[in-house]
């Protein structure tokens, strides 16, 4: 057992929350569940035994694993898992995101993308590894919901589907979020955190903005991101099941 | 010089965005600014050097500072400053944060709430120390942008404040997010990353919620904040600045 690296066949679910989602979602991909000494017998600590004993994965107590794997305090359950992916789907919208540099923010984007319904995500290199269990953890097991490729180049990605309008995230649009309703199939696309996107790539598509006061340089990714996906996704989501009186 | 505590008199910026952010805004706080030997002398360093001179404020090389108050490798300025506060008007709308215990995630709401123009905010206590560094470097300089006060009870609060019409957001409520249309004054309260608000203070105002699928549990925290600003705002930033035409 060593610390995880980005060329290993495997990586971790570390917490008793993603472990257990992984277990009800893709137990076929569990090779190991440990729990530490300390973690408390609660009801999910049953049903993560009841799902390990179901699918004949060796369910052991080993606090070394927790040391080599968990800077947090509050980890007791570690999942280990055959890193496997799905690729994109060509028929559902996309979320874009080129060289995301930040493997929490990525866990967090993936989280809400699922919640709206966004479960097929781009990585354009650079980018950190997804499977990188800090992503995984920060999805809250969000991540065994999605589908995902990586693509060196935008470009390469956006001839692989040309079919989708591609809506380019940038801070000198002049078209605001709010008045974009895509008749087609779409790719919402957002840049680094540091630098944004680069202004190479406007010709391929819409770009668009969420205006707000100058007092701020721009949105953090992952709030850029949720507000995106909410505005987009709205007449889905808050008309059908909102209340409509105040 | 020590790591930073809570009780200090004085805190820290970390970074020289946020540093630079300071001294535009409040420069009468300013007590030393520090760099780093690796610190390359580009347009900023100028400028920030411009500002101590001006406002005679010490500027100091010293590669020991770094050590002991920042753990990010990127970081060479720091800026020492007097901990002082404004207090929240009562005639500007509120975002309330009852119980926040992380440091990034509360940068982050400061940061987007300062570009929605909500510079109010109210923090009931359990509460992290709005004043750490973490916290002011994730707003990344819009925390010299707000005024707040800490609470220790919402009750307090929404006694001491009770024009405000109190927007609860909480996961079982009925009424969408994006059918709400306030008419007066109003605070937008959010409960904490992991347990949310509590149950006790709905009959304080009206519970409203962002739905989602029920793929997963719940937004984090500043992604359902970000959401709810747009929302709220949007009739101002995104109709006078945004462009009809798609």
């Amino acid at each position: 057992m060593k610390r995880y690296h980005k060329h290993d066949e495997r990586s971790y679910t570390l917490g008793i929350t993603v472990t257990f989602e992984m277990l009800q979602l893709h137990p076929e991909l569990v090779t190991h569940v440990y729990y530490h000494t300390e973690m408390i017998h609660n009801e999910t600590f049953d049903r993560i035994y009841f799902l390990c004993q179901k699918n004949q994965i060796p369910f052991v107590q080993n606090d070394k694993v927790f040391k080599i794997l968990s800077e947090k305090e509050n980890c007791f359950v570690i999942g280990e898992f055959i890193k496997s992916k799905r690729d994109v789907q060509s028929h559902t919208n996309h979320l874009v995101l080129v060289n995301p540099s930040n493997v929490g923010n990525l866990g967090t984007m993936i989280r809400t993308a699922v919640g709206f319904g966004f479960n097929d995500i781009i990585l354009i290199r650079p980018a950190v590894d997804i499977f990188d269990p800090k992503v995984i953890r920060a999805s809250m097991g969000a991540f065994f919901h999605i589908r995902f490729n990586y693509f060196d180049d935008f470009e390469v990605y956006h001839q692989s589907y040309p079919q989708h309008h591609k809506y380019l995230f940038m801070l000198d649009a002049h078209q605001s979020l709010a008045h974009i309703h895509p008749k087609t199939l779409y790719a919402l696309v957002f840049g680094n955190e540091a630098t944004g996107l680069s202004n190479q790539i406007k010709q391929l598509g819409t770009s668009v903005r969420i205006f707000h006061l100058n007092t701020i340089d721009s949105l953090n990714l992952p709030n850029a991101v949720s507000i995106a996906l909410y505005e987009l996704t709205k007449d889905v989501f808050q008309n059908e099941l909102g209340d409509r009186n105040e």
